[in-house]
């Protein structure tokens, strides 16, 4: 029996938003697919995933938004295209990280969810086994939860939620097959192509979960 | 002696951001002022405020972030033009709330001022006294204080400071005479026009507050 209460996914067109997305669809009987261009390297190639994910799922509530702010503030390898991809670390924390990005999705997804009237927010975020990304972790979407409760209308009471969250690589890509997510549609690579390089650090991760799953990726890669 | 650490505020070139924008350019040697043109009525206006607020700082790090996602949101009559201004409330909260605005508005400035390295984001929130927006209450800047902490670098510590939220109207306008700040050059009118109206909600509460406080408003009215 689905939840009558609407849910709004944050859906970039990648793996975890996939499966993310897989478990949203199962729960709630109406959802609505979100999605961001922020001038990222992949911006094309996400958007066409994501929109035949929301084809694979039959979900006609497909909002699209799109901005250069990510981009104009700068600090991330994923947005400034002078820098190299993925070579250097700050605090420990990869290039690739973009300022504060989830807490931006989430504040916009939030004030989109208090506007249609829905009660949850789902967020493929990874923790375990992942980037070392702050806005990734458990204690964080905790936090924004409450900051989220606090700033809007009394009656909106959000619930984010991040099912994967404490999930390793290869837990995920076994909980997609399960709940089958179309993750032949999905797309990880930094590239912004037809068909995945195999070689970036965003490849050579979703490459090797795959492997430990014991399960072949679905996607052709580059020769 | 003035902080050599950094501040970001928010000015949208009304009043209450004039004077915050005040007292961070006293406090803080090196000022960033970020502004947000998001399809609202007032657009146009609001950006001249801003631009002619910020040469009265001599204010040289201007950042000004385009984005049409809240009116796509929707949900307010401040960007959505179908709607009467002012005229009815949800839950005790004005038609002019537009969603988690602020909550949206303070990620933007977090992932900014870690980009930029700056410890200290100003903004004008005002909740005594106010319009009841609920992303204008101390405790939603508390948790989303800590939010913000826990999203971003380890090293970023960044302070949300709200000068003025527990202020009356006439106390904030008092404080900006006090502060000499440019409350000639400000926007607050509904309307998007040279000269503000005089009769529209804002008009009125900004009049009300002057004469209260005992202090000629400088800008010129419709007659």
């Amino acid at each position: 029996m689905k939840s009558k209460k609407k849910a709004v996914v944050l859906l970039s067109g990648g793996m975890d938003s996939c499966i993310t997305a897989a478990e949203a669809v199962i729960k709630h009987s109406e959802v609505f697919f979100l999605h961001f261009s922020y001038r990222q390297r992949t911006e094309k190639r996400e958007l066409k995933a994501f929109n035949e994910i929301a084809k694979f799922f039959s979900v006609k509530n497909k909002i699209i938004l799109k901005s250069d702010f990510l981009k104009i503030i700068g600090g991330s390898s994923l947005t400034d295209f002078s820098k190299n991809l993925g070579k250097s670390r700050i605090d420990g924390i990869p290039d690739t990280y973009v300022p504060f990005r989830n807490g931006i999705f989430i504040s916009i997804a939030s004030a989109f969810a208090e506007s249609v009237g829905a009660e949850y927010i789902y967020i493929g975020a990874v923790w375990e086994d992942s980037s070392g990304y702050p806005d990734c972790r458990p204690e964080f979407y905790k936090a924004m939860n409450k900051a989220v409760n606090l700033g809007t209308r009394p009656s909106s009471k959000i619930k984010i939620i991040t099912p994967i969250i404490n999930l390793k690589k290869s837990e995920i890509i076994k909980k997609g097959i399960r709940l089958k997510a179309p993750l032949h549609l999905t797309w990880s690579c930094y590239q912004n192509s037809r068909i995945a390089c195999g070689k970036c650090e965003s490849c050579k991760l979703r490459l090797k979960a795959f492997k430990e799953a014991g399960i072949i990726d679905p996607i052709p890669y580059k020769k």
